[in-house]
């Protein structure tokens, strides 16, 4: 059976698990001071524009969203996140774990606009009982977002604007980074995210490698003993040239620009297809994730020959499906799918 | 000035004051293990018609509901709330710290509805991903409301069965417990909450004590070790006797609900004055909160000669503001408050 | 039957129950804000010797070593204490409820050593692993401490110097400072606190108050939004009046410093009945409490007739047991400890 | 340069990579509900004799002890270790970091003894103030310890005991199980382990894989819950595969102990060199870790030789220095050893 359930249902990119062989043998240091890493490093802070970034490597998105957040919040901040935000949904509560709360607020295609964050912190210092509430410390948006929804550049710098103003830090959740910078229609680039943010992560784990995230403080913001807030939030990799490794390979050569383009393409070909079947979209989205509405009946006989993610439910006799597109979709599985639709 | 700001911008009820006195000499054991605390679990038991209920003292609002909330989610809970909820707005993240998440839903007039809680807590499981996703495992609630509303003995009924049918405890945060058992409308007994809910606090702060909060754990649902709990919060007083002293006093030939009364009864004169100077309410409050709609321009004038709180903004032109009575209300300060009006 | 059990079993100075009364009717705001918390802060101010120290009121000793530990160290640092500190030992892990460690490390009679101290830090730096240890973020210490001692201006300013040159904060639990202050053989006074701590408390609670602690910043190193810090703990008391009104009438006239001086000269008295009964000391206290090794037999019969703590096992006949003095022991109590004995 | 410095300065054992490399284009779920996954719990719950055991693979050491320490603890609760366990040293805090207390108490070879947690435990009920203190809620000890050494049958059975008798779980972190198991003098089997402890870890991170440890709640005693636990501290893995396909392959055919073995098989013959050179040895280790003490002048000269691990001082004229073995020690290593020194 072919599967578009999601991005980070096959392993990883052949090139990387070619390297993890040929340097399997070499006695590297721990924890993330071998070479490999810091191969990695040089290369990102170039592909960033930011010779002075600190970039450091954590094993998955969770882990990294909660230790960055934590680690960059006072005590009595929170910080501010669209409801539909994955911080704010879909980690369990990892942001909570650490004693700050996710201030949820309005979104539109999974995105926050400037101007609800704007109001959302005037509001709060207009209160006369702030001292009596939970400072916002810091903005935490994704892109491309969890609709597969994609910032424009005016947008973020609108948004980081606010955040300057205002004196918090912008933090950007890439977990599918590239296949919002490789999108037909995306106007930011990796240089323009490390200037408009304070600090990101550029995902791994979604865009081929086994797992892994790099995450980048752009600006002179790095938290202080930052591998000590990974060590105790059990985030700090013995074997830190796993992740070496993989993002050394993935910033040689654009690797990591090529899967997501791969992904890119192979998406707006499914796109396509489902168009010409006369499927209708749940919205627009310009990146590997897409969002299609399916009615029940259909959906019963679709399941039997292809995987995909439910969403959610749209009305009584629809649902809401996600397909999405990965390193290792095939032509071959995009004709399959033609068929079965 | 006279002041309608809040209810607890006076000392405390003589009674309480005479007692601290009386008994000031008296050597007695801390940590709550004193002969008035005694006194005081027993007389509040009866009231509840609890008699195998556990009862704790605690200093403060915040610090009650961040250890009860704590001490009954499990690690990987969260507790559901209004958005309007004090938990959730107004407690400067005092659950959170905890590492639990507020659970946030809509409400109407201040109140949650059994439906919506039911339908937040049936789409958590339905969703497939709820093992990503913080448990529900607590609702609060608070009687009366942020906006001085009431639950009708029917709606607490309702959001009590939803949460034994999902068999998680209902905590009932009573801040101002006696304005809603002694409102003029309320159909809702001591002993109607005590059976509902699986734990409630009965406020002394803010109804004529000096501090002071008693936490009924109605049912055999107590958290093991709960002294523990109080004192690793550090809410465990050394000279518990503040708090029993206090609270039998209340609980002997029913003050707490002869202040109550007063309050009310002047909360509906003062109700009357409003009306007939002919301003709006903002919404039905049966209990000593009042909220009105006063013109920005009268504000200012009013504000030379009574003191009372900021709400909100309404419009432009106008904004809510909130009196409130207590026990040290007088039909002289009503007076004049008409005079100013 | 006559008590010496401990410093909190009786109530509260007479003077501090007739200003509550005296101010009772008045119309003050919450939170700290009222004219009393501000008089008591300016008194406090002035018998430090530091003009521009912040001054903040909690209820209890715990809450108060909670929430200033925790606001004053950065994410990945503990705080220094002995082993018998009362954060290490008796606050049921309030410091890690927070999320940091205690970093124990050996005592002399209840006292760090400024060596100790020195060599613990030294050694935590020289560790070719200390990123993945926690990093030593604050000394905390207890004047007179577990056991009545008390440090010499010598040994804390020894201790002063080791935290500036490891720029970490000092900070100093007062909540039985006045005993210190006015022992006999004490050197140091108020001021040599504020000018060699970073942050101390003056306790109420043990010495005559019904309840409550004066955090003083003595220097530029308050933490940002205290007020904020304190919400979030649940240590901000709404009717802030109460230990308002209890810190400035202790600071009127002296009454700290009489309280204190008072429970001493009790003490003193007590030491001479046990000296001349032939009662062995377990070491030697200048403060209010005093540590005595008592028969097993004879402790038995004793205990009819007076109470007093239980410290620790001495040998298998023999135990610790301790008597405290404090603002109400009166000349009568020690007569008929006299007899007793 | 030849490498003695720790077991995790090499990847990976070479039937592992080509295990990666041959499912590697399969389509699987995430988060552990893959067959690998699957696979390796049914093969991990063969070798420990527990056919209800639950097994979780989560990514790294001090994630898993923080994750499996929070989730059994009470609120109110700490964790005995011994105070050179890793969990109270080397893990930054990521006890505390979830609001739990390391009970630190002595230890005999990095081993802990029956007697003193038993002594430890009871004096704890004894105190009189024991509800103001942390309670022992579960035992934690390394097999291997920090130092390599390990408990006998008869050691774990009574430390088991006391933990059945004080009704509190134990928790045997085996970060390096296999050394343990396959050392020449061990009397402690896989099984064995299962029986007495309620939940332990099988390292595969210092056992050959790139990362990884297989957490076993042997009895009924599992977390509810745990995959939720795990998420909101972020140690679920989103690509699980990694973890299950290692797990699968260490379990097939006896490699996690034919691993294990060579390691061990490695050390003796080290152990012999280091004796026929005259070296002496700080303390009896059975497993892959040695420990000898050097003089400081010839630890400069071998520092240009070999890596190896700096332990501790142990005079101002010598050095505890670390040598380890691993899956990829080769005889090679050893004659290169031996010439060296």
């Amino acid at each position: 059976m072919i599967s578009f359930e999601s991005d980070y249902t096959t392993g990883t990119h052949p090139k990387i698990l070619q390297r993890l062989m040929e340097t399997n043998r070499e006695v590297l240091p721990g924890y993330g001071n071998d070479v490999y890493c810091d191969a990695a490093r040089r290369k990102i802070r170039e592909a960033c524009g930011c010779p002075e970034a600190d970039v450091f490597f954590l094993v998955g998105g969770t882990q990294t969203n909660s230790v960055v957040i934590s680690s960059m919040l006072r005590e009595y901040e929170g910080v501010i996140a669209a409801k539909t935000g994955h911080v704010s949904l879909h980690e369990a509560g990892a942001v909570e774990i650490t004693g700050h709360k996710v201030l949820e607020i309005d979104q539109v295609d999974g995105k926050l606009e400037a101007s609800s964050v704007k109001r959302f912190i005037e509001q709060f210092y207009q209160d006369e009982n702030h001292e009596h509430m939970v400072f916002p410390g810091m903005v935490y948006l994704s892109y491309p977002t969890e609709y597969g929804t994609l910032y424009t550049k005016k947008e973020l710098t609108e948004i980081a604007e606010v955040c300057r103003q205002y004196e918090i830090p912008l933090f950007l959740d890439g977990a599918r980074l590239g296949y919002g910078l490789m999108s037909q229609g995306a106007d930011l680039s990796l240089k323009d995210i490390a200037r408009l943010c304070d600090v990101f992560y550029i995902g791994g784990t979604k865009v081929g490698a086994l797992c892994g995230e790099a995450v980048v403080f752009a600006k002179n913001y790095s938290p202080k003993h930052f591998v000590n807030h990974m060590k105790r939030h059990g985030a700090l990799m013995a074997k830190g040239r796993v992740l070496g490794i993989q993002f050394d390979t993935l910033f040689t050569d654009g690797l990591y620009f090529e899967i997501s383009s791969h992904a890119i393409e192979m998406a707006e070909k499914m796109k396509d297809i489902f168009k010409k079947k006369g499927y209708r979209f749940y919205l627009e989205s310009p990146t590997n994730q897409q969002f299609f509405i399916v009615e029940n009946e259909k959906l019963e006989k679709l399941k039997e020959k292809v995987r995909f993610g439910f969403w959610e439910k749209y009305d009584e006799a629809h649902t809401v499906v996600r397909f999405a597109t990965s390193w290792s979709t095939t032509e071959e599985d995009l004709k399959w799918l033609e068929e079965i639709l």
